[in-house]
């Protein structure tokens, strides 16, 4: 079992606004599916975290829509653009996952390493 | 309320690696607390993540300890090493609190924003 979250790299943001990100994407996944056994599978084993890039919003929004259809838990972060974005809330990243290898491959399988 | 993530700057860990291990920090922090009302009054609000460094594991440990003696809740994290670090287990990050402004600040105050 593993969680691949899908950051933005188009965003350009620095490493800590990444960072805090991601978090918030792995523990919103975590806090609206704490009862759902790919959850509970995940966190009996440790807990791995796969950190990708995509693009563009679009691109992101592409692989989210996969994800649901094949009915993978999906959370996303639209981040309230206070301190970057201009005041604009913007979609910053989505944990996609837990879920099995096989699960994933097709989803976020051709998606570049951050 | 809201929760410092401290990452050790000295193990220039990349961007994808430092958000994996901030996340696990995270996750630790409310998954050993769940029921802690500073949790709870962290997650009925944004969250809020502010990611800060320190430059050596020596430092870490002193923040971590003036947290536990404060006590504020401090959720460590020990890589593995099987990606990163030769295969030698790495304390990466941890997070302070959740614990409020006035509580953290004699902690982290002087931390560098990540």
């Amino acid at each position: 079992m593993k969680q691949m979250i899908v950051i933005r790299s188009d965003l350009n943001m620095g490493v800590g606004k990444t960072a805090v990100q991601v978090a918030h994407a792995s523990m919103k996944s975590l806090l609206e599916n704490i009862d759902h056994p790919a959850i509970k599978e995940w966190l009996a084993g440790p807990f791995t975290k796969i950190a990708v890039t995509v693009d563009s919003e679009e691109a992101l929004h592409d692989v989210m829509n996969n994800a649901k259809e094949a009915g993978i838990i999906v959370a996303d972060i639209i981040d309230a653009g206070r301190t970057e974005f201009n005041g604009v809330p913007t979609l910053t990243c989505a944990a996609i996952g837990p879920a099995t290898h096989e699960e994933l491959s097709p989803i976020t399988g051709h998606l570049k390493l951050r």
